[in-house]
């Protein structure tokens, strides 16, 4: 068993909701790279006792390390240095130097922001925030919060941890600072490769996949499978140790044999990676003309980096005008078979194509609920359309769920029409 | 201190990241609303040892109840109903009757998605489904996998864990039955009421509203305040008993009193909220014309149902040509200051509002990186235009971050300039 680690994250708004947490998933991810595996994240709100039985639940694990984030700003309910510095028996001090440095960071960002300083009130919160438990490493702030490596005290057993704070974008930038820490290297000194590869099927049932997985069984030891379902994409994640590669290789190659039609990605590339690989090697642009999904699959299509040199543009066509004047899906047509059709979806992924001199349109026209509905269109009925050089490629499909799932759904189905027209087989 | 209940989320794709988890902090604001308060959310993986560890670990924290999400699907990592019988002491058996019930459940689903079934692998994965621990409670199936209430076995010490399926719309559809089962209501029966409050900021530091509320400090025993700061918007939620009302009602005033400009939100309405109000209201008309935000802002739009009544449709304008063509962005305009420029954003909201004939229109035209920028024109700069019948709210900002944090925050800067200009005030 090679090095472990477990994560607290901090935040009532994150126990509750308010904020999605993107904190733990995301060390849980470097460290597996780093070689470290991890066992359970744990969320806590801002409350002292419930972040110290956090804190001694994962020391009882047995892990190396220890890692939090979050509950390091300048109000009184951020509180993570402080029970970090109890637990590890270490009395908090003001580092009078890193209150120069904290400071300097806080005034340049309130005059950059144009705000009014209060000045009692920022020393008050930096000084908070310069509290650093004695004989702890200080990782220098990359936002105005510093964060600390505090290993337990002299004579005391249980991991170091390692304090971090809250904004995703402030702690990664001082991820680099903690892997070269030395308490940290030491802890995780055990550490051994764990390799992770996926694979992604699209429209095979789950239990089609249990027992084809129950087939191959007896050679499976030594890898750890997860299968996830989601939105009709079925992802199987595959970690195991470098001695374990043949026996990968060997399930990979009989899940490709077994789902020739269905597997459509060995090596972890998404459908979102396809396409967009697909339309930049084939010098294609594309456009959209969306109706229910109201710009989401635009916005999806140009996530990445680099992607004006393929996506033009896109049309919302919420009303039926928008639909007639934006998109030239003739009135007659909306009038004689209604917005929520096959044929106006094709009329708009070819009014997108025109319009925008793009080689390549969607069109899609749906009802996302919860209202809208009826006997014959019922809530989720979606009709899509992609139109490229060589044809058009047209669906229809009633999703279930609620508003926002029938329009993430549908754009999900989209890029996987985009990729059966673009890269072909299903 | 009332009821108090413990959560365990499982599913590797959860712990790494791959899956965004919504059930814990879905059950966490349910179980809140029901006055029920939860101290902890453990994410765990598809780990036997690491599942009882955490159901250990939150047992030991003596709440009245834990309720776990996942692990209940027909593959073999799908193992929470097994450890969870196995900690309670209640074997499993098999309920025959529930596995009628699911396989019916199960073909009839298949059938209607048009999937060939292997009737060998869907009856070993049914079979693995109506599995029941002695004793326990059955929750019917909302999708195909059915609930379980589990008490400990008689004679043991312990909450009764209720076991749930992961995929969120079964466990939403599911939660009326946990609320109605009789060992539930009666692990709960010590609920309490917990009152939940927010006010919302927008452009205030949070060491200016950790300052003053350090000088109320002595009047706000009994509220667990949290403050929380993202893109710019500042969230101040309350938790408290029924008793503490009126020191919520002092704070509230004390706030608003205070911060006169910059508190916009009174009674936990957002700013989606308010703008979709307003524009209800007055019965305006809105339209986009998007560049690097290419479609999210039409998309927060239109979250809400009934938004057809006001959102027109947009633009997406990722190119210069799709400028000049779809929003009328005159050709010279753009030689001559740039796609990027205060001008370029103005001409768009005009071009959204005269091409889709609306009252409203947003221009939106940036650099979200992470290539692209120069000296002149860094990442992260961002023009915003929304002009509506009495004229134009200009507004340029450099924002940090990642691409995904430039566009999520110009487009949450739009909702804010919206509401400055439907809704007035800062």
């Amino acid at each position: 068993m090679g090095a472990r680690a477990g994560i607290v994250v901090t935040g009532t708004e994150v126990l509750t909701g308010r904020v999605t947490d993107r904190n733990g998933p995301w060390l849980a991810e470097e460290l597996r790279r780093f070689g470290v595996d991890v066992a359970h994240v744990l969320i806590v709100g801002d409350r002292r006792e419930d972040l110290r039985s956090a804190l001694r639940f994962l020391a009882g694990t047995g892990v190396d390390l220890v890692i939090t984030s979050g509950g390091l700003g300048p109000t009184a309910d951020d509180l993570t240095g402080e029970v970090v510095g109890e637990i590890q028996q270490r009395p908090a001090e003001l580092d009078v130097a890193l209150e120069h440095r904290i400071h300097a960071i806080v005034t340049a960002l309130m005059s950059r922001r144009g705000w009014l300083v209060d000045p009692a009130a920022t020393a008050a919160g930096v000084r908070k925030q310069a509290l650093v438990p004695l004989g702890a490493a200080v990782l220098e702030p990359v936002g105005t919060a510093p964060g600390l490596v505090v290993p337990v005290a002299d004579g005391q057993g249980g991991p170091p941890i390692v304090v971090l704070p809250g904004p995703p974008a402030e702690l990664q930038g001082m991820w680099p600072a903690v892997l070269a820490d030395p308490i940290v290297q030491a802890a995780l000194s055990g550490r051994e490769e764990v390799r992770q590869r996926t694979l992604r099927m699209w429209n095979t049932p789950e239990s089609e996949l249990a027992a084809t997985l129950r087939t191959l069984e007896p050679g499976l030891g030594g890898l750890e499978i997860t299968t996830c379902l989601r939105g009709g994409e079925l992802e199987i994640v595959t970690r195991f140790g470098a001695p374990e590669q043949t026996a990968y290789d060997d399930l990979a190659t009989a899940l490709q044999s077994a789902y020739p039609d269905t597997l459509f990605s060995y090596d972890g590339r998404t459908v979102d990676d396809m396409v967009a690989d697909a339309l930049a090697r084939e010098h294609l642009t594309i456009a959209t003309a969306e109706s229910c999904t109201a710009g989401l699959l635009a916005g999806r299509l140009t996530e990445r980096a680099g992607s004006s040199e393929w996506v033009l543009g896109g049309l919302v066509v919420y009303s039926n005008a928008a639909k007639r004047d934006l998109a030239g899906v003739p009135e007659e047509l909306l009038e004689r078979v209604g917005a929520v059709s096959a044929e106006v979806a094709a009329a708009l992924a070819e009014g997108a194509r025109s319009r925008l001199g793009a080689d390549v349109g969607v069109g899609i026209t749906g009802i996302a609920g919860p209202g809208g509905g009826t006997a014959e269109k019922p809530v989720g009925l979606v009709h899509l359309c992609v139109a490229g050089p060589s044809g058009q490629l047209p669906r229809t499909i009633v999703l279930p769920g609620s508003r926002t799932d029938v329009r993430t759904r549908s754009v999900t189905l989209a890029m996987h029409m985009l990729r059966e027209l673009l890269v072909g087989s299903q």
